[in-house]
């Protein structure tokens, strides 16, 4: 999928949210526990019930690896059943050497070789250029990389500021933008402080940021627009929990369209806000 | 396994190799791709021929990745041969959010959810605190922090510099270090530069040091030696394709144990020369 047909998705639904994928045997409803791959029910029904709501889903890849082999099948089931007119990113943060990274590439987006076929991944910055780069050769795909995260720890390395009080997120960004395009890359930007999407904007004007922490995690939708959103958009809203396990019940998939249908219409206000609907 | 452990094999077999396992169907012996599973088949004969000789295999999940569910069952096959007298090292480069990092220390470390047991795997520091320690709360098992790497890359972020001329990666090590200990805790440190290692063992005098680039990238085993050993040893050093990749012929695993004697006795005279045996 490329910018022109994820801005047109974002036009056409009214909506910028990603659904996270972080199935947990230990909180999807007990009724599917029987189920011969019951991540992958429910997966399939969620996706069913939320589709029109979204514009991209984000399987939380270590929540499918922790089941080795049989995990690694629900993966590859759902990502086959992922709409074509979602962004499908795969929230991996691989990142190695050259070589290593061009394998990782292979591993989730060439569909001949690994089976999977996500439009983009999340890829962690510390190895430098030739670990980010060969995510960028295939085309219409993504590089998702982590600049500034929602989590605690965060602060321990993203804010090491050099001499210059230029802090390491922000490095990460400038140099990350050399190497691609807007029409390749994204930024992981985390939603905890709104007010850091203007300084994240004075580095990356243009770029999509995916912005986790919304909902939560505390971070706020509305902070994340006022400060964030640019003349495309240019935000990927996620949400998890606050959706995807609305209900344990028998409902939980209506309860999680519920959910979407609630974000989909303050994201709709928020575009109606700046001018893109 | 624990450190002691790992220090009376290195003084047993007088050695302190890592194997790479980065098993690539490209370059294995053509004679073994009509087997039912070339990559598994391969990484057998590889270990039987050099068991004896190395303390610890490193299989680079990306090499096994990239072909889907089918790869992790290589790789889950491959980790059930690996001898328990060495240290089984998953060369993720994993690292999120705490409860996203406590997945992915269930992959590789919990055989009874993931079928997977290995003994340590390697980290991306970028998140911080939280991505790391769940990977510690595992008895005798180990993270493998990425400070110093051996690619063209590593510079882009890794030598950020603050106002007193402290490197991000001697920033990383420095905290990390207050997160676990020299009894979970090993960094991966390059070997192009020997001389680096003396600035590393300033910040981790006691901690042992995993270390690519001997060989093939163009490292000297001397140098780090030299710089880099400590009264326990204190090294493992990778060596992959100038091993297992030293014949294409039907006697590969031959010519790989002929690689990995040369290399052994290079070791035993370091450590000799150290005064550990």
């Amino acid at each position: 999928m490329n910018r022109d047909q994820l801005f047109q998705e974002i036009v056409s639904k009214k909506s910028f949210l990603c659904v996270g994928l972080d199935t947990d045997l230990t909180k999807i409803p007990e009724h599917l526990l029987g189920e011969e791959d019951p991540i992958f029910a429910f997966n399939k029904e969620i996706v069913a019930a939320t589709e029109d709501l979204c514009v991209a889903y984000k399987p939380n890849i270590a929540f499918y690896e922790c089941y080795g082999t049989k995990g690694w099948e629900s993966l590859r089931k759902t990502c086959e059943i992922l709409p074509k007119n979602t962004l499908r990113i795969a929230d991996a943060k691989r990142g190695d050497i050259g070589n290593t990274s061009k394998m990782y590439a292979q591993a989730f987006f060439d569909p001949a070789v690994s089976g999977l076929d996500f439009d983009a991944i999340t890829i962690a910055p510390y190895m430098g250029e030739d670990s980010v780069t060969p995510f960028l050769e295939f085309e219409n795909k993504w590089a998702i990389v982590l600049a500034l995260t929602s989590n605690a720890g965060s602060k321990n390395f993203q804010n090491f500021a050099n001499r210059g009080d230029k802090q390491l997120f922000e490095e990460v960004i400038d140099q990350v933008n050399t190497w691609g395009s807007t029409d390749n890359l994204m930024y992981v930007v985390g939603a905890t402080r709104g007010e850091a999407f203007l300084n994240i904007r004075a580095h990356a004007p243009d770029h999509f940021l995916l912005v986790p922490g919304v909902g939560a995690q505390g971070g706020s939708l509305e902070d994340v627009c006022k400060y964030g959103m640019n003349a495309q958009c240019g935000l990927l809203v996620n949400s998890t929990r606050a959706i995807i396990y609305a209900s344990s019940g028998r409902d939980f998939a209506e309860k999680a369209r519920e959910e979407a249908i609630k974000v989909q219409k303050q994201m709709e206000a928020e575009l109606i806000r700046k001018g893109i609907l």
